[in-house]
């Protein structure tokens, strides 16, 4: 397969995001790929922020796959600066090629980076696949992830 | 019980609340009560970033409680903005007082104010009791938690 290419998502790849997120069995109820405008106004808040990074990745000038990584400095573990992954998505016709585990090598790789100790994230836990996939990248499901909607 | 007052931690706040994620059966283990120069460096960060909110819970000038609040926006859910409730801690004199349901009901009404449509946490799955505490606040366990030490 041709080269792959992870960087900062730019405003003209919302439409191809928004499509992935939208794309998922989860995604499909909560997302609202015919109306842009709040995607955007998140976008603007996401760039404005040095601790977020909104990625995606691009093979032949199509996007095929997303992630956001947050830096989370904090007190516990010695002052430890933790990172989140959250949002990851890769394109239906891109599953199996390996993008999943590209991406998130490259939240690994961005993490060492910026000094963080520890990498986490939540998967929700019907998706039984998933569990699978971060497991075998190391991963450990030490944790109960709680959600509460406002 | 005398009044109790959740504000942004201070620099001299470090000492208790190192104290408090110390005296933790899984705290115990990461923690330098010893050391503090890690923890003021991380303090420094955290008073730098408009979206963590390092906060404690003082009654008649004591720290007897510490959480982080840190504000994630993002694209998922209509480019809803989320909220992730971190080290949360109490005092061991103040346990069963209602304490932490008071700091976890700032966090949610603080949320609120800020706009965000989700709040998020992760607990051990060794800590049984902080999984009924969650619930009974309207948590609802949804999700694996995964992380990698780096």
């Amino acid at each position: 397969m041709s080269d792959l290419d992870i960087r900062p998502a730019a405003l003209n790849d919302i439409p191809a995001i928004v499509a992935m997120l939208a794309d998922d069995p989860l995604g499909a109820q909560r997302e609202s790929p015919d109306d842009l405008a709040p995607y955007e106004a998140a976008f603007r808040r996401l760039a404005d922020d040095p601790n977020q990074h909104l990625m995606v990745a691009v093979r032949e000038t199509r996007v095929v796959g997303t992630l956001q990584l947050t830096i989370v400095p904090g007190l516990s573990r010695r002052g430890a600066t933790r990172s989140i992954i959250e949002g990851v998505r890769v394109h239906g016709d891109e599953r199996g090629s390996g993008l999943g585990t590209q991406l998130i090598q490259w939240a690994l790789d961005e993490s060492r980076r910026q000094g963080c100790h520890l990498v986490q994230l939540t998967s929700d836990a019907s998706r039984t696949d998933a569990r699978r996939f971060y497991e075998r990248l190391g991963f450990t499901p030490s944790h109960v992830g709680f959600k509460l909607a406002l």
